[in-house]
Order: structure tokens, then C-alpha cells, then sequence
């Protein structure tokens, strides 16, 4: 008999592993009720066109990409800046700005899949629009940071800013799609290549040294790295400006409760097109994958066709928080059933009795089930024993002509026969421990 | 300029849209836990083959499939129970039954759009594996009523039952595939074209005249109209069968809480290949289409490679749901804002301090957002009256100075100095009215 599969780099979630992502869904939740961020969600399919506006090359070929009956070019989304940025430049225009808006979603991408990275992945995302101030850098690394904290990681953050390379780019008349391949080079480690691609743009010999100079600018002594910095990129002012910017983000992060270690690095870069500011990503020691980034995109929203807005955001990668705090040994084992009351019918003639029981049980929130297979008392026993379930109730010939029920607690085998009238009070006693 | 647009029959959620969407959810996932279910999720993208092993003509048209770049044929779930199934059939296989799962997923069909019916919509669902009890039917009837109860709607039940039609065409030797064109027809509500359908199969006069007299026998006096079709299915023992089991569906449903008026429908079938017994759907007098439903599928396990089980489920219809509170008026206007208090820096100089206030509040659990855009205090009163809050701490010079900060109800338009260390507990005060 032929048996079916997941489709490579897709995964179930079983209830456990469900569990463990909405702990921490529920806890970007909680962050979005505390930071003032109102959950949006967009749809999973987006044009083509939009979606690859200004994704990068490289996630842009790795796009689920197909067309639809209409012939239209559609995709499933990688990433949800594109999409929020659409929201505020169509939808959202005359909010009242800063506008804060959060999500919590599942993206695609044709990855190969390996450790922390899947093809249908998930992620978390605050984006702040319509503030260019460091103030809202500032609000973005401790949103993130505080999601982090909360969920009991040991993690670090790692910043740089795009306008420093850009600004040195620009001054040698390198156009922005060229810039953006050197930076997608840079983004993957290919150092080389991207010199050499420089190289034939013709860029002049101080240029590259100061390409290859940022490249080993980095620690978490901040001062330190950007003053090495504004030595490096003297007289470019757009890249001056650049390092007074990640120094005012980094001082107002910390008054806002950033406490992480921050690594300065001035050679950073991010594989998507949009930023044109501040970029971060975060890091556990125990993976090589960043948990998740974010940074500044000023002009994606008029991308778009909206307003000129500034902006600034983040995205938590779920599976790879999901992945740290596993390795962290940060999820408690919860059994979900042992708050749950098993009502066992001794036989098919008190089935209706015990659905009204639970019925009962229910309306007063309590979780009960009714063991429906008809199988006998000590068989319906072990299968709530095994469940992790700490009550049955029993009802029997003898129960329903007494209007009883046999109440029994699996962990202190302690039986009682308890009046139908008083069975909920007798389970919420003994489930809560008051019994 | 360019402006971008969502993909015909997909939505966004924005902030008020999706909270409505989510006061159902809430409510879905509550009874996961009253009934026991355990939520999983499955991939968004499945095989092509999986998903239309057993979907129905109707549906497997209306999938959005297309090649992945290794040539796969995927496709986009057009909804939940195969992928559900699949995973009870897998990975669940030893797991204690009956097993309850539960989930709330997306899922997609190339339908036209039109009130109520999206191309991206969202279901709940219950199901049920392991008992082929009509105490497992009644359950899912149960919960079923449960969530659309405690979500205020007044609604109905459509019941039926596929065994009874299934039973006599399977005498005139109808095989199995030619009954699913039939029953997909006659869903759809054609009718003629199902006796056209018929007749080229070379059935009986007497089976045609059974097929339309069941067409007629429908009504909410479940007893009345399950005699009746006994009386017209005399001598079919399977349908005979159907109509007891379906008897004994409806009087356990009633002692399991389900209190809303059922209309049993001999001639009422749904588009789906996989039922095998009792079927059904909910319906408010609003809208015509259905809210949800579900019924009984004993073979699909096995289908996916999985020992035999028989199983039945629901799944509710969130968007349809939500659109049947909003014409009942069910949804509560809530300003999510209300108990956030907007900290405003009068100049940039008192920045951190600022961010620093927001940090201790939300580590009290307070939600707290800093003006951050650089504007006078005026502009941000009226920022935040405008975005419904009820409380700002505004910090200037003098306050610095002085260790305090000023915290002004918008509502009462009184003002305070609060010193630094009792923003926390004063800012409680004001929120919770305790003030």
C-alpha cells in the first residue's frame, strides 16, 4: 500500500512541537500588547512583482513562484516586510504615524533544507513606521531583545549599518543594483568575489582598502569599533554619518533595556535590498544561524506607492528560537491532559448519562472527556493512565439509580461516590489539588 | 507610481479584522481543551496526490497545484482532514485511541470570490479517530455546537447520512466512483443531472424513485422523517442500518448538550469524497451558505497507509463565522489601546530616560510606547487621544531634575507628579480606575 509524505523541507507539527512554537508565539503576542504593536496578517499568496520588488537576488530565486488559472504570476511569500510595507502604503495610508504593526507568520522559501532551516518556516515581526529618529532603531532592537530575554535565552546581537558601505560605494559612482550585488556577495561570505566584482566597476585602490578595512572593524567594545570606523571612512560623510547613527542606537538600546552583548561590526551585511540603515541579526553560541534581524528600510513604503515613511522592524525566526531554547533545555515538559477528566460509562446504557456529565463539566470549564469506544472499565483505566489523565469518573447501573458517580483519583487510587449534583465541584477540588 | 494590490480573493487582516478573527480562534482553541483535542499543524504544501486521494472532483479542480522546482507535483491544502489523516495513518500510528487532534489552519481553493468564499480561508477542526461509536458523532456534534454557542450565534444543524444513498445505489451495483459523481452532483444541487446520471448507469425505476423520494424527506422531527425513510428504504439493510445510526447520532447529540433545532435531510450529501456515514452542516438564517460542518470518514486512514480506523470530525468555517457575528452584531468594539500609556520625552535630551520609564512598565506588565518621532508635547497628546489612550507620562527638563514624572489622564484631564519610582504603581492606579 502506498503511504504519503511531508514534501521535502515541509514539517508536521505534532502536538508537542505545536506546543513549544505557540509558547513562543505567546509570547511575541504578549510583546505586541506591551510595545503597543497591532497584529496584522497578510495573504500567504502576493504577486510576484511585489514580492520580489526589492527581496535580493537571492531570495528572489528561491521564491515558490507559480501561476495561477488566470495566468497570472503569483507567489508564496518569503518574508512579510513586503507585504506590511504594502499594507501602510495602500491600506494604512492616513493612520496616525508612528504606526506599529505586528505579525506572526509562515513564510516559504526553496531552501536546502538543514538544521534551522526549513522551507515553510515561521516568523515573528514588529515594524515601527514613520519615525526616522534612532529612537525607534533604538525601540525595534529592545523589542527583540526583550522576546528573547523572556524566553530565557543567552544571546547576542550583532549591528552594523548599510550606510557606511553604501556611502563609500556612492562616492565611487557605483550604482544602487550594483551596490546591492556586492552586498548580497558580502552577505554570504564571498569576500572575494565581491572585490573582484568591484574591481571590474572600476572602483579605485583606496576604495577597496576601505572595503577590506571595514570587513575586520568589529567588537563589542562600540566606542571603539566606531571610532576605528570614522577613521577608516574620513571624509565620506554619508558614511560619518552612518557610524553617529549606530552610535546614538546603541546608547538609547541600552537606556531601553538592551543588556545582550552587541557586536559592532562594520562589515555587516543583510541578503535583502530594502535597508537602508541600521541592520542587526541575533546569535545563541549554540547555533551557527543568526535566531532572526531586522533593520531600517526608509523607502520601501514608496516602493509601494505609499508616502515617503521611514521605517524600522524586526523578524524572530520562531523555528530557530524553537531550536535554541530546545538546545537551552528552556521548554518544561507540560502534560496538557492532567487537568482533564476521563467519565467512563460501565456500559453503552449510561453513554447518555456521562455525555451529559461532561456536558455539565464543560459549561463550568472544566476539560472532560467521555470514553466513547465502549470498551470496559479497566481498559478505559490504563488508556487514561497513559493519556497522563489524574481524574475518572465512573457511572455505572448502580451510579445512575443512586444519581452518583464514582469518582477516582489515578494518582492516589483514592475512590469516593459523589452526588451528580456535586461532580463538578469534586473535580475542580481534586484537580486543583484541594481535595 | 506603481501601487500594489492583493491577489484576487485573498485578504488582508488588519488590525480590528484579524482581532475578530482571533476572539474566534480563542474560542476554538478554549474547547480543544474543554473536549480533550490536542492541536497539531501540518504543511501548508502537501503532494498534489495526497491531497486529491480522496478531496472529490469539485475540490481537486479547485486546487491551486503547481511544480516545485525538483518537479514535484505540490499543492496549496484545500483543507485539513487528509493532512490530518495522513498524520494519524504515519506518524500517530501506536499513539492510545481514540485520539482527539484539533487545529486552525489556512486553506485554499480557486473559487470565485463572493460573500463568504475566499480564496485563502481559515477552518478550525475537530477530529476524532477510533471509535466508530454514534457517541464519536454526537461528540463532534457537540463541540461543534459548543463553539458556535459560546460565540452567541443562533443557528442550525444540517443532518444526513451517506449510507443511505450509498446503500442503494451499492445494490444496483453503482460502483464507488460513479456514486461520488452522483453525490458530488446532487451537492452541488443538480438534480436532473444526477438522474440523467443514473439512468445511463442502467439503475432500477424503483432505485430512481428512492433517489427522489429521499430528496423529499427532510425535516426537524428527526423521528418523523427517519421513519419515514425507513419506510422508503425498506429491504436495503445498509440504509436501514444508516438510518439507525443516524437515530441514535441525534438522541446522544441531545444529551451531549446540542440544544439548536437539527433538520434531518435523507437526500443531503457534501463534496467530498472521503464520508462514509453520518454528514452534516451548520447554518444561521443570515447567510446562505454553510458555516462548517463535517461527518464520518472510516477509510481515509487507511487510504494514507494506516491501519484501519474509523474517525469523524468537523470543521468550522472561521471567515463565515466571523461573518455571521458581524451580522448578528456579536463583536464588541474593544480599543486595544485603552490600557497603554504613552511616555512622552518633551525634548530629545530626555530620550532615555524616557525609554528607560517604558522599560520598567512593561517589565511590571504595563504596555507602554515612547513618543519617539521628536515632536512637542501638544502634537503627541493629540496622537495619543487619537489613538484611544487614556494615560501619558510626559518628562521634561524639570522633571529630570526633580526625579519625577507627570502623569496626565486624557479622560479626567488631571495631571500629577509622579516621583520616578511610583510611575509604576500610579500609572496601575489610572489604568485599572483604582485612581
Amino acid at each position: 500500500m502506498k503511504t504519503y509524505e511531508t514534501v521535502r523541507g515541509m514539517r508536521d507539527f505534532l502536538p508537542e512541537d505545536l506546543a513549544k512554537r505557540q509558547r513562543i508565539e505567546d509570547e511575541a503576542r504578549h510583546l505586541f500588547r506591551l510595545y503597543g504593536y497591532r497584529e496584522v496578517e497578510t495573504p500567504l499568496v502576493e504577486s510576484f512583482d511585489l514580492l520580489s520588488a526589492k527581496a535580493g537576488e537571492e531570495i528572489r530565486h528561491r521564491m515558490y513562484m507559480f501561476k495561477d488559472l488566470g495566468g497570472r504570476r503569483i507567489a508564496l511569500r518569503p518574508e512579510m516586510t513586503a507585504s506590511v510595507a504594502r499594507i501602510v502604503a495602500v491600506k494604512l495610508r492616513s493612520e496616525p504615524k508612528p504606526l506599529r504593526l505586528g505579525y506572526i507568520s509562515n513564510c516559504f522559501r526553496y531552501d536546502n533544507p538543514q538544521m534551522g532551516r526549513y522551507r515553510e518556516f515561521w516568523q515573528a515581526g514588529y515594524e515601527l513606521f514613520g519615525s526616522e529618529n534612532p529612537e525607534a532603531d533604538a525601540e525595534i532592537l529592545a523589542v527583540c531583545h526583550d522576546l528573547l530575554q523572556r524566553l530565557g535565552l543567552d544571546f547576542s546581537m550583532k549591528l552594523g549599518h548599510v550606510g557606511t558601505l553604501r556611502g563609500i560605494l556612492e562616492a565611487e559612482k557605483v550604482k544602487e543594483a550594483s551596490q546591492n550585488i556586492i552586498m548580497g556577495l558580502l552577505d554570504k561570505g564571498r569576500f572575494r568575489a565581491a572585490l573582484k566584482a568591484l574591481r571590474e566597476l572600476g572602483v579605485s585602490e583606496s576604495c577597496l582598502k576601505t572595503v577590506t578595512g571595514l570587513q575586520t572593524l568589529k567588537g563589542f567594545e562600540a566606542e571603539e569599533v566606531l571610532a576605528k570606523g570614522e577613521e577608516a571612512t574620513m571624509g565620506n560623510d554619508a558614511a560619518t554619518r552612518s557610524l553617529e547613527n549606530l552610535r546614538a542606537v546603541v546608547t538609547l538600546a541600552r537606556s531601553a533595556g538592551v543588556k545582550c552583548p552587541i557586536l559592532v561590526d562594520l562589515g555587516f551585511t543583510r541578503g535583502l535590498d530594502y535597508y537602508t540603515g541600521m541592520i542587526f541579526e541575533t546569535f545563541v553560541p549554540q547555533l551557527d544561524i543568526a535566531l532572526g534581524g531586522g533593520g531600517r528600510y526608509d523607502r520601501l513604503v514608496e516602493v509601494f506607492g505609499g508616502e515617503p515613511t521611514p521605517a524600522v522592524g524586526c523578524s524572530p525566526g520562531i523555528d530557530r528560537i524553537a531550536l535554541a531554547m530546545e538546545k537551552h533545555g528552556l521548554f518544561k515538559s507540560l502534560n496538557s491532559q492532567r487537568n482533564t477528566v476521563l467519565i467512563i460509562p460501565v456500559s453503552k446504557t449510561q453513554s447518555s448519562n456521562a455525555m451529559a456529565l461532561a456536558t455539565k463539566l464543560r459549561d463550568a470549564n472544566v476539560p472532560a472527556l467521555v470514553e466513547i469506544s465502549g470498551r470496559g472499565v479497566r481498559d478505559a483505566l490504563s488508556y487514561a493512565s497513559g493519556l497522563g489523565f489524574r481524574a475518572v469518573c465512573i457511572i455505572g447501573p448502580r451510579e445512575v439509580e443512586l444519581g452518583k458517580a464514582t469518582l477516582r483519583d489515578l494518582e492516589s487510587k483514592v475512590q469516593t461516590e459523589v452526588p451528580f449534583d456535586d461532580v463538578v465541584a469534586a473535580v475542580k477540588n481534586l484537580l486543583t489539588g484541594n481535595s
